[in-house]
């Protein structure tokens, strides 16, 4: 994004930080297990300057801690700290939509697993209050505290502002 | 990404059409009901060429549908497809983790409900095969079928590897 959103909104102020492949990629090594710079360079294939650039924002950010790893000399390393690793469910979405939608049954790249069992993750789902999966039409939005004028404007004017008696034809759900 | 990804992987593929915070801007729009041009263009900010190329994008991707609306001459507007709408559990789990860990309590723009129930939308989460919350380090890895040799040997060498007998202390969980 080359300037803020005019609307408070949790989508933009993440986007903010991870609209950006580059830091994904990075966050992905994190939770592969790599820590040393030269690792993030050669399992991203980012050039060493935009690399640096990225891992700094994501230790300014709180995601990951540069610690001193050295023995003779100084030697960084990068480590994720509690707020990096809050992002596994957003991280393993991903995953799972990625090997269901673009790669398909016999094409995934990788699996997550559950360690435990040994057995595939189960599928990540938005699940309603009865436990039901939630189609698009059955999650409406309501404006929250932190919302400017903007963005309050932007959700009351929504089909799907909570506020709204009948859903028009025109976005109901197929099905 | 200015080039594809060497590694055959996931996340990487799932970058190539949604590491762009303008893409995600105008999936959420689709979400809140947004389906003429004007709309996605007042709302997302997005200058008429950028939105023009992204709407292109994700029409081509099958991620929206274009249709002739107009009753006196053409008149296009955008509707997600089945694809489309698969992206819920993805966009919902961004949503929330941004109100928690950017907003945080008493912050949040805007909330996810279950409309039929007219309550908050259970938070999303990686959970294990016997329905445990997964945290960093229960999650291991397992090369896919669709996995070149490149993504297979860094996957093969994570820490997360399934194969693994014990996670090196460095990235154990601290919890």
């Amino acid at each position: 994004m080359t300037k803020p959103h005019a609307q408070t909104c949790p989508v933009a102020t993440f986007l903010n930080i991870f609209g950006d492949a580059w830091t994904w990629l990075i966050v992905r090594e994190a939770f592969y297990g790599a820590t040393r710079f030269g690792e993030f360079q050669r399992n991203t294939g980012a050039a060493k300057n935009l690399l640096s650039e990225r891992l700094n924002k994501l230790v300014a950010e709180g995601f990951l801690e540069r610690k001193d790893m050295g023995t003779s000399g100084p030697r960084y390393e990068y480590f994720l700290t509690e707020k990096g690793k809050s992002l596994i469910p957003v991280l393993a979405t991903m995953v799972q939509w990625s090997n269901e939608h673009i790669h398909g049954e016999g094409g995934e790249p990788v699996f997550l697993i559950d360690g435990k069992h040994n057995q595939l993750l189960p599928k990540i789902g938005a699940l309603g209050t009865d436990g039901r999966e939630m189609k698009w039409g059955d999650i409406l939005v309501r404006v929250g505290p932190g919302s400017n004028r903007l963005a309050r404007e932007r959700v009351e004017a929504s089909p799907f502002h909570e506020g709204k008696k009948k859903l028009p034809k025109r976005v109901q759900p197929s099905n």
